[in-house]
This record gives C-alpha cells, sequence and structure tokens, in this order.
C-alpha cells in the first residue's frame, strides 16, 4: 500500500524540482521540440515536400541524433554527422561505380565484401582509445555505406541516392544548428565557467563540513562503518558533491571540447578563448580534493584520535581551515567574476595560520607521545628510567605552551582547559573502550597466540599511539592542502592571464 | 622531419599491440563485418528482397545500432530497441489514425503538434537522472515516431508503414543477437570477473610500488611537483592502474547490468547469477584504493620526512606492506578460480605484521620527537630546561630499543644502524635544504614579516616536525588501509558464499 503512494505524486514533484533546478533543462526539450517540429513541415507543407521528395526524412534523423544540450556539442555531433556521411558517401560512391562498372554477378559480391571490410575496419578503429570520442562518426560512416551502397543497387546509381541524402542531412543540420544557436543558446563555455566556480566552492564546503565533524564528533554518535552503505554518508552533502568534483574531470574535458566550438558569445567575446586552461585549474582543484577525501577517510577510520585530544587543537585547526577554505571562496569568485586581483594577503594568511598549526602540533605531539608514555603505569620500559625526572623536565614545558597559546581574548579556551585537566582518564578510558573495535575479526586469535615480543611494549599502547597519529595524520593532510593551494592560486592566476581577466585596481 | 616518422609506422605498431593485447577485440570487429554482411544479403539476393521489399534497409540500422561489445550489451541495446521502436509505433499509429479520421487541414496540425509535444517530452525524460542510462531508448522512440508518422502521412496508412518497419528491425535484431551470442560470444560477465581480478592485482601493484618509491626515494631525484604534469607519473605503471581501478565503477557496473541479461555461459552456470556482488566487492577495492591514493600523495608531497628517517623503518613498512599484498592477491586468485579459502592465517600475518608496524612507530615516534627537540641547538625553550637530563632519559630507552628491533638474523640492519650514526645532521643538513622548497612562494615574505610569536619556537623546528610526522602520516595510513581489508575480506567471503564458490579442503 505504500507503493501506489509514492508512484506517482513523489515522481512528479521530483521531476518539478529537476526542472525548477535548471531551468535550461526545459528549455531545451522545448527547443529540440521545435527542431523536429520544423523538420518535419518540410514534409507535412506540401511546398517544401514537392521540392524536396521523400528523401526529407533523413533530415528528421539528422535532428534526432544531431540535437544536443549545448550549442558547443552540437557542433560537435554535427562534425562527426558531416564527417562520417561524407566519408561514406565517398567511399559509397567510388564503390559503387566500381561494382558497377564490373556489372553481372561481380557487383553483388563486391558490394558484400565491401560491407564486410567497411564493418570490421570501422568497429575496430572506433575500439582505439584515441578514437573513442568519434564512436558515433564511426557508426554513421557504417550505416550510411551500407544504406547508400544497397539503396543504389537495387534504386539505381549510387551518386543519385547519396546526393539525395546528403542535401538532406545538411537541411537537418542546418536546422538543428539554427535552433541551437539562435533560441535560448545554452553554451557549453558558460557551463564549463560555472561548473569549475561550483567545484571550487564545493571542494571548500566539503573541507570545512568534514573539519567541523571531526571536531564535533564525541564518538558516541560515531556511525558503524558498514559494508553496503560504505559509499553513502547521507549526512554528508558537500562530502557528496566533493566527490562528484573528483569525478568530474570527464565533464569538464567534454565541456572544453564542447566550448571549443563555440563562437564568442556573452561574457567570453575573445577569440580562441582559453577553456583548455579551465580544465587544467579544475584537475589542479581535484589534486587538493584528493586531501579532502583522504581527510574524509581518517574522519571515518576506525582507529580514532580521541576526542578530548583532537578537541585541543580545535582552534589552530579551526583557523587554518577557515583561512584555507576563505582562499579557495575567493579563487572561485575571482574566476566567476572574470577578476584579477591579489591574493598574497590571503596567501600569507593561511600559510601563517597552517604554521601555527605546525606548531602547536609540535609541542603538543612531544608532550603527548611523552605523556603517553611517563604516565601510563602499565608501560614496562618506562620504569626503569626515573618517571620523576622526565615529569620535571615536562611541566616547564606544559607552562610555556599555556603561555603562549592562551591568548586572553580566548573566551572559550576555559573549557578546553578544565578538559585537558581530566585528560589522561579520559583517553585512557575512550582508547580502551575503542580499541576492541580494530581488529574486529582476529582480536581473539591474537589474545591467545601472543606473538612478537609482546611483553616488549604493550599493544594496547601501540595502539593508542596509533590513535594518537591519527590526529597527526588529520593535521599533515591538512598542512599538505594548504601546500597545494600555492599551485591552485598559481594556476588561477595563469587562467586570469590567458583569459585577460580585468585587473582590478587596488 | 620528425612528424612523417612518427606518422605511420608507430600508428601501425600501436594499433597491432591493442589488437594483440586482446584479440577477442578483432574477433567483436570481424563479427560486425559479418553480421552488416549476413543483413545486406537480405537485399542483394534477389530470393529475400523480394519477399521483404526495400524496407529491408532497416534492419542494417539495427544491426550497425544494436551491435555491441559483450553479449548482455546487445541484449540491453535490443531490449531499449525494441521498447522504443514498439512504444513509438503503438504511439505513432493512435495518433496517425486520429489525425487520418479528422481529415483535411486538421490532419498536418494534429501531427505537427504531436511531433512538437513527443520531441519536448522525450528531450526532458531522458535528462532525468534515473533515466539516463536509456537515452539512447529516447532518441529512438523520437525519431521512429516522427518517421512512421510522417511516412504514413505521406504514403498512406501508418499501420502498414510501422508494421513494415517493425519486422525489419526484428529481423534485424535477429541477426546482430545470433552471431553475437553463437560466434566467439564475448561475455560481460566473463569480463566483469576479469575485471575484477584485475583490480586486485593493480591495487596490490600500486601499494607495493608506492612503499618502494617511498622506501627508495632519496631525495635527489624527487621530480619537481608540476603544474602541468601534475596527474602523470611516467614511472609509475601500477598507480595508472590504480587511479584507472578508482574510475572503474561506471565501467563495473555496466558491465554487472549487462551481465544481468546473459544466459548462463562458460563457468558461470548458476541461474541469476550474483552479478551485483562483483560491483559490491569492487566498491570495497575502490575503498581501500583511496588510502592507496592517499598514501601516493604522501609520496609526492612536498613536505617529507628525511630519507635516513623513513629508512628506520623500512623492514616494518615492507613486512606490513607485502603481507597486505599477498592477502590482496590471494584474494583476487580466489575470485578469479572461484575458489573458496580461508584467509585466517594470512589475515592473521598482516595483522600481526601491523601491529609490528605500529610498535616500532610508537617507539621511534617518541624517540624522534624528542631527539629532534633535545639535540636541536637552535632550541629556544629547551635551553631553558637540562638537556644532559633529557639525555641520560633518552639513552636507556635507545637501548632498549635497539636490543628489540636489531634481531641477529637481520643482516642489512649495520647499513641502517651505520647511517642512523650520522642521523642527527643529515636530518638537519636535508631539512635544512628542503624547508624552502615550501612555501614556496611567500618565504620572503614571512621572512620579512616577523609574525606570530616567532622567537617562540623556531619555524624551521615546526617544519621539522611536520617532516617527521610525514613519516607517521604514512604509516597511519597504511595501517588504515590494513583496517580496511577486513571488510575487504568479508565481502569476497559474502561474494564466494552467494556465488556458490566450490569450498577448498583444507
Amino acid at each position: 500500500s505504500s507503493k501506489p503512494s509514492f508512484s506517482c505524486k513523489e515522481w512528479i514533484l521530483g521531476v518539478w524540482k529537476f526542472a525548477k533546478e535548471d531551468i535550461n533543462r526545459v528549455l531545451y526539450s522545448l527547443k529540440m521540440g521545435f527542431a523536429v517540429l520544423l523538420v518535419s513541415l518540410l514534409i507535412l507543407c506540401q511546398a517544401p515536400y514537392q521540392v524536396f521528395g521523400i528523401n526529407i526524412v533523413w533530415a528528421i534523423l539528422t535532428v534526432a541524433i544531431m540535437f544536443e544540450y549545448t550549442v558547443g556539442a552540437t557542433f560537435g555531433r554535427g562534425f562527426n554527422r558531416a564527417f562520417g556521411t561524407l566519408a561514406a558517401a565517398i567511399l559509397a560512391i567510388a564503390i559503387g561505380e566500381l561494382a558497377l562498372s564490373t556489372g553481372g554477378i561481380a557487383e553483388p559480391i563486391i558490394i558484400g565484401v565491401s560491407i564486410f571490410i567497411i564493418g570490421f575496419v570501422t568497429s575496430f578503429i572506433k575500439l582505439l582509445p584515441s578514437f573513442v570520442p568519434y564512436e558515433s562518426g564511426f557508426r554513421i560512416i557504417l550505416f550510411t555505406y551500407c544504406l547508400i551502397i544497397v539503396f543504389g543497387y537495387r534504386m539505381g546509381s549510387p551518386f543519385r541516392t547519396a546526393m539525395d541524402r546528403l542535401y538532406s542531412i545538411a537541411i537537418g543540420g542546418l536546422i538543428a544548428l539554427t535552433v541551437n544557436l539562435f533560441i535560448f543558446p545554452i553554451w557549453a563555455g558558460e557551463q564549463l565557467h560555472k561548473e569549475l566556480v561550483n567545484n571550487f566552492n564545493s571542494v571548500a564546503d566539503a573541507l570545512e563540513e568534514c573539519v567541523k565533524k571531526y571536531l564535533e564528533d564525541d564518538g558516541s554518535e560515531h556511525p558503524e562503518f558498514s559494508n553496503t552503505v560504505m559509499d553513502e554518508f547521507p549526512d554528508e552533502p558537500a562530502y557528496k558533491k566533493c566527490r562528484s568534483t573528483l569525478n568530474s574531470s570527464a565533464k569538464l574535458e567534454s565541456l572544453g571540447n564542447s566550448a571549443k566550438w563555440e563562437p564568442p558569445h556573452g561574457r567570453f567575446q575573445q577569440f580562441f578563448y582559453p577553456w583548455l586552461e579551465y580544465v587544467k585549474v579544475g584537475a589542479v582543484l581535484r589534486y587538493c580534493a584528493y586531501e579532502v577525501m583522504a581527510l574524509h577517510g581518517i574522519l571515518h577510520s576506525e582507529i580514532q584520535a580521541p576526542y578530548n585530544l583532537r578537541i585541543t587543537f580545535q582552534k589552530e585547526i579551526q583557523e587554518a581551515t577557515s583561512d584555507a577554505t576563505e582562499l579557495i571562496r575567493y579563487l572561485g569568485k575571482d574566476i566567476c567574476n572574470m577578476r584579477r586581483s591579489l591574493k598574497t594577503s590571503l596567501l600569507k594568511r593561511v600559510h601563517s595560520s597552517t604554521e601555527r598549526l605546525q606548531r602547536a602540533i609540535k609541542v603538543h605531539s612531544y608532550l603527548l607521545t611523552s605523556a603517553n608514555e611517563l604516565h601510563d603505569n602499565s608501560s614496562h620500559t618506562i620504569s626503569s628510567t626515573s618517571p620523576d625526572l622526565s615529569n620535571q623536565l615536562v611541566e616547564p614545558y606544559n607552562k610555556c605552551i599555556e603561555q603562549s597559546y592562551n591568548p586572553p581574548s580566548q573566551p572559550n579556551y576555559g573549557t578546553t582547559e578544565l578538559q585537558r585537566g581530566s585528560y589522561h582518564e579520559m583517553m585512557r578510558k575512550q582508547s580502551r573502550s575503542r580499541l576492541y573495535s580494530w581488529p574486529s575479526r582476529e582480536v581473539e586469535a591474537f589474545e591467545n597466540e601472543g606473538g612478537f615480543s609482546s611483553n616488549f611494549i604493550p599493544r594496547m599502547q601501540a595502539l593508542q599511539s596509533t590513535a594518537t597519529l591519527s590526529l597527526a595524520t588529520f593535521t599533515s593532510l591538512l598542512v599538505e592542502f594548504v601546500a597545494r593551494l600555492d599551485r591552485l592560486v598559481e594556476a588561477v592566476e595563469n587562467l586570469s592571464k590567458v583569459a585577460k581577466f580585468k585587473q582590478e585596481a587596488l
């Protein structure tokens, strides 16, 4: 009984939303309808039908095949179709005349053998990696060749058949291009421009979301990493967008290839506008996004740094993240507005906040590894050295850090301080309960086995250390992300130079 | 002058290699040639031509459109074509008869409006995400509808045109299916099976290659991370394969969808063979491969752990890696042979070697952070505490580690030991020369600025620490990779259960 209620209303709502999301989708469909209507008028009306004859039906086929979403793609398809038809026509005429001149029983044999060879060659070539984009062209060559030569054999001269077919296709192509170009044109270049800007925003969003979740997550609502829904994180919309950014290379490239066919239009009045630079910037951005994926991997990894440890670096991580996302959004905005501006101050801020994060990790990593080691009573190794000595060593350090990392302008630092007080107990408790989630299957087996030098350092500690290092990994990846931003800034600057974005006065 | 020498010979050699790589490619092309030859014989020979008439040319079009690489894809295409044609024919006959019954001036108007509506609806529906796979079906509906209704208007009853077209298409489809199914069939299921096994091997290869390069790389031949060739690492073939594994989700899915259409064949004699389980295993494997990508990112990141530091963990890293790759290859082999076996011992070995790596990192991470700190004369903070004391603290530790991590059965450990002797000097030298590669653009700006609490900890140290943490990151990701292998083993076991792989006797 739940099915019928789903079936109709929801579907229509979904379709409505899909249409409203991008009005171009409706425009494209209306244009397609208009184009096929136009071309069928050539047959439905008496006057053009008397001029062109029934062969004009090929024009319908051409419109249906050629009419693509964007102007550039339509031009590209048209090229494939024109080239394929022309090549097939020339071949068919040449071989048809040859077969005709031999006459008699040889004619169908020559035609048959030629069809087999054309079928073999076109099918093989279209498999070659460099010809895959022109797959439709080869299909067109094959069936156009067959149609022309077979029609020619049964209906008379292949030359006439070919010519009829050619002008019919030319008319269809002309109608498709005209409608696509002059009625609400959808430009591949414009789409590429928007897509790239969106990619910038989605990378920034995903980074922000990922870091926010990492700092928020207190372990209680950490969802079990499951087999089936592994690729889906329903509560992370930005991550999904970012993942689609990673898979957008094909989309950007095809848009770039389509855009090359387009005449200057809208804001892009320059001839030979450098569309392929957009694709390059997209590649550099993707390279940055890989780091976000790795960060996301750590967010959902099974070995986690304890929450309290993560919260200790909250301020530094948040600052580095917000500076980085600000820079990315600024770059995206610059591209969006086709503006060229200096990003030096932003870049400087990102670098200095990252450096602060690095310093904090530097100090705390020392503290944490040693604290971990020295305060743990179960440690066998350290008990042979003097723990008091080491405490003495750590203490002044601790103070030093608090002095420098506790500016009075930070109101919420008190809480962190408080939390850090019970830090060791918390961590030990947390990690003890967490450790057994990994290795999930074989823990009993290990327990019984004993294994390699198990009395040297308790395995609890080794895993604890890995858990702590998980935080280090997170921050390292964040730093690496920032390091890659340099390249991104360079790539965007290069784009704005080549595409002649207007310089902003400072 | 270099161009003409390229043009021909190399291209032919490349094509030859492409054909030899997979003989199915040649077979497919030959079959395609044979199929179009068969269908054109229906027109070229007198007897069938007299039976079917000129309408049989539609059969040629059908073969050219329907004939796909695999049996399953051909069935799928055939379904699209059959469904599209049938829907279009029914619509065209209904509306054609309606238009005919009104007669006079209303007939072409009804036909024109219906063409516009069909053009609009099919174009819009094919944009909907859930209908994208059936795009060709909607194209076929559109042009079949136009052709039948327009032909019907000009040539007489639409019913006859539609029927002529339908049987012609049925004959074409039958020929395409028969040739594809009975002459050297290329099964999508078989391809999917092979592709998945290959994915297992390429992930294992990429991990091995990445770790090998990480441990080999002495920094001298570290290639400059460049803007243009960033996505290409010519000396890393396995990485490229692994990246294509990441992008193989669409391929696996389309093969899985095609395989569902196929009857039981070859080794897969079970009805409703669980092809979609293959796709699921592929997804889990991809999830593991993300970690390899992250490892690769660290290998090529600009902030690097010094070579000597990396070499210190060589043994543990290599062992964990080789155990992990062995497990992956074993899983791949099991799938390849459709065998079901226990992986407990292999899994146990991977876990114990990973644990050893974790322990080593645990110990050394303490040593390294502190050594870094304590032995560095430029450190301002530490000089306020007693460096002798800390040295005392570290020394016994050092010995302890050497005892446990220096088994006499390890002949090449002596070198490592020697290298570690001059470790501190090396590292300081290396990091000093490396540090300035990051941040590459703004280093001077920082130098002049001074910035935030620059006299607290020298920024050199902060970066040094990041460099050291780079190693920790590398190993953390390796550990995370191993953690994900559990899921992979589970997924493979699930597959072998559902697909009824034969149990191997132990």
